[in-house]
């Protein structure tokens, strides 16, 4: 089963683990959000902008990179946990 | 009875189980929104942009797509449960 | 009483007894909204666009259409209730 | 005393009584909003638009309407409940 | 001290008793907002447009004019109550 | 330490003592905000608009002005407190 | 491992400790956010404007800036604590 992602979605597979708060303990200090990487497996033909034209997207399939560990729909593809995310909830390409 | 969705609107007919969140118990790292697959049964004519055009969707009939199970209306259609969403809640096609 | 629309709102009577939620349970899976059915009495001129010119509707005075039940604005027209709704409030044509 | 709306509101004279929730009772399937009917006493000279233009109002002085309950802003003139309503609370012309 | 509004704002001096809700008794009937008489005293140099022009207001010093009590900012002027609101909290002009 | 304000931000000090609600009760009635002056220290090169251009600002350094009190960025200068606003929140000029 | 922020994100890494609230004590009149000191290590291509251009961000690698202390995703790089941000959450520039 091969997905292609609607627009400015963008298929990518987990590669790190994600870091727990501990114990379930909330530390208002800490409490910012913490990326998790990720492999992009396939992308969106563009972002549908106000005139109709689409701007292709930034991230290329084949990138790692660093996304906000809430938001996006997870889909098991071939066993293994995906998501798809909005361009805009990745955050940073790692090189 | 034959369905025309208005504008960015798709008729969607469910192809697949939904996977429930068994017992009930709230996991929070795992809350994330699961698709549901679907055939796209029709399409309507296209998103209506800030100048009065029209956008035609990128979605076809007879494509298999995931969208998210939240949102949009259900309608039952010769016995059938059908849904129709925008076709921004549909993350991918199916191939 | 002859009713004229505003803009991009439409006058509907309804032509579908409601489905009701029996017995007041809610069933998570199955919140989603149920449309009703209608019959397109009259529209507006149309929606007002950014630049000040006038998108026509796309519904026409007599189609069978289903809108989202929530919503609108009741009325009652020779004893019988109708609904002011906006366009964008109608999910589909019945054809 | 002469009131000159600003903009894209309306002065409106109510001639209906409202129709009254008897009793306080909350009725979930009934709870639409009910317009109520008045006359436009004055208009404003028309909504501004994004690039400075105004775009006349749809609604003349003289016209009966129908205007959602809740919204706008009451006012006594000559010892009468006015309201002045942006038009587009305003759902219908009555002819 | 003189004081010049930013933009869309207007320097108000009122000119009316504000009627109190009595016992602070809610009536939802009747919880409209009621408007507030005032005198213009100055005005600012207009709405900052999309594309970075000013529109300039339609309010004029001098102009006597209704607005919503709630809202704005309260300035003290020569031991008088002045308020610095946007023009879009003033609903009317009285002539 | 010098400061430069990005985009439509400004950088003020306060010259005016800040009104306090004695004793903590909440008065409905004058429940307003009330600004605080301040002289305007340092300004930003202007507001991106939509095509990407920048809109200078209209505060100048050296300005005497009125902010409304919530909102804003507090830091210290020279052992001086200061803040950092967006333009929009500063309501008037003092002249 | 070298991170590229994504359009108008910016790589930030702390140089000033954060002011805590001592001993969690609420106090209304000085709850404006503090910012935080920081040196730009990456800035993004720049932001997306709604006619599909990119527009330069404002801040360059090496920049000292003020940025809000609350928003942006946490990320360790060389086991620094380093935080990926909005151009708009940063304030001003340190000279």
């Amino acid at each position: 089963m091969a997905i292609r992602p609607l627009y400015d979605r963008v298929l990518i597979k987990r590669v790190a683990e994600e870091d727990r708060t501990k114990g379930g303990i909330i530390i208002p200090d800490s409490a910012k959000e913490k990326p998790v990487e990720g492999l992009v497996v396939a992308v969106g033909a563009g972002k549908p902008l106000k005139d109709g034209k689409i701007r292709p997207l930034d991230i290329k399939k084949g990138d790692r990179v660093l996304f906000n560990r809430y938001g996006g729909t997870e889909v098991k593809l071939a066993g293994e946990e995906h998501l798809i995310l909005r361009e805009d909830d990745v955050v940073a390409i790692v090189q």
